[in-house]
């Protein structure tokens, strides 16, 4: 979720969760991370979401955010451990960095030079830290533009993407980069807001109730989360970032 | 908290988390960090923990780990913020590390090299991400042995704490180090084990009742959190290393 106001995640992470254990079969674990200013609010828990204690808070307390990454895991790589749960944190350039990952990749087996290391042993961590190693030899000391850093990192997925399924989403709380490799979608609620119905759990919002007409949130995730409304879905190799709600055109 | 078995720590951060607020000014923000295996459960607030329900959480969920460091925060540098909430956490030679300071550093304003760079405008994290670049100069790229990492600990600890009062724990899941500059004392319960009543709550547990003659838990505080039993203080300047629930002879 990007938005342009901190904005609560409960009713999509309520369909999400559901993804963890019940309506999916991604049940090895799960994670979420909420930017609050620079700060990182970062749970994660190798328990499926539908059985997770942390999961059932997150319903219930609406925690605000302008930039939040959640993911739920089905293990291809890597044992069901707490280390292996995404999203994964990283503090690159005075900020913190926070990436997931959905798909596998095959015979990926970059040089590191040991400033990122994996503490876990998943394709995933292993493509976030070589991703922000190469970031920062790049760039060196200092993050740069975000047409720079999109221009580097389409590259970068690129590269990646050619061992595998490389759909992720990386975010430093300012914005979003999302990364499609096979399937992605997004959409954008913004004024005139309409009601939202979920999929996976029979439960709808009428978002014109709880917003101001200011209010813009993109959502985007690998299968739409509801069922009365036109997600847009993302051409393979595409990489968009989001700022304030909106894809940038770049 | 270091054990040698993985042990919940619902009794002491029930007391500990009156003080954040309650018995005790620490009202600017709180965190806690949980080991489990590699991994770690990483929770911050800036609300005070008497009034957050992440804390309530906690105090419900018995989350087990041998290693843990708990923070309630008092803002002396740095604006009560997400992002300079205690405990910080970073990645160093494929392992998370865990860092909570206690204390006031004055003027501090070490050379960074970019490696560890902090998030926030506390002088702890400032004091970690110095810690951590210094530690990877000396050793490269791979963790040294205990008594190397103590040794050269030992030498930053004390320049640091030149600055002003740096009492801080440092883990990284397999031990914890804790600096006492003014005030840190411990207790390693173990069998016999005995009663316990909070000093901060009417609250008390009978250990013998929830243990195995084999469990062994260190509790590393700068005020003690029980009234009837007797804790060790450290001698200023003393850098302790806790290892399965006992300090360490170094």
């Amino acid at each position: 979720m990007n938005c342009n106001v901190p904005t609560d995640i409960v009713f999509s992470f309520t369909g999400f969760a559901h993804r963890g254990g019940r309506t999916d079969t991604h049940h090895d674990g799960w994670g979420i991370a909420f930017f609050e200013g620079a700060g990182v609010r970062h749970f994660v828990d190798h328990q499926a979401a539908i059985a997770s204690p942390i999961a059932e808070l997150i319903k219930r307390y609406p925690i605000k955010s302008t930039n939040v990454v959640a993911h739920i895991r089905k293990a291809t790589q890597g044992q069901v451990a707490l280390e292996n749960c995404h999203p994964f944190v990283r503090e690159l350039w005075g900020r913190y960095w926070v990436f997931a990952h959905n798909g596998d990749l095959k015979e990926f087996a970059p040089t590191l030079d040991g400033a990122f290391r994996p503490v876990g042993n998943t394709d995933s961590e292993l493509a976030f830290c070589y991703l922000l190693q190469e970031l920062r030899r790049r760039f060196g000391d200092s993050q740069p533009g975000r047409d720079d850093l999109h221009a580097a990192l389409q590259e970068l997925v690129r590269e990646i993407a050619a061992y595998g399924t490389f759909n992720m989403m990386l975010s430093d709380g300012t914005a979003l980069f999302a990364h499609c490799s096979t399937k992605l979608c997004y959409i954008v609620r913004q004024y005139p807001f309409t009601a939202a119905c979920l999929s996976d759990e029979d439960l709808s919002v009428d978002f014109s109730q709880v917003t101001t007409p200011n209010d813009r949130v993109a959502i985007i995730v690998t299968e739409p989360l509801t069922n009365n409304e036109s997600w847009t879905h993302f051409e393979p190799g595409e990489l968009k970032l989001f700022v304030d709600g909106s894809p940038l055109a770049l």
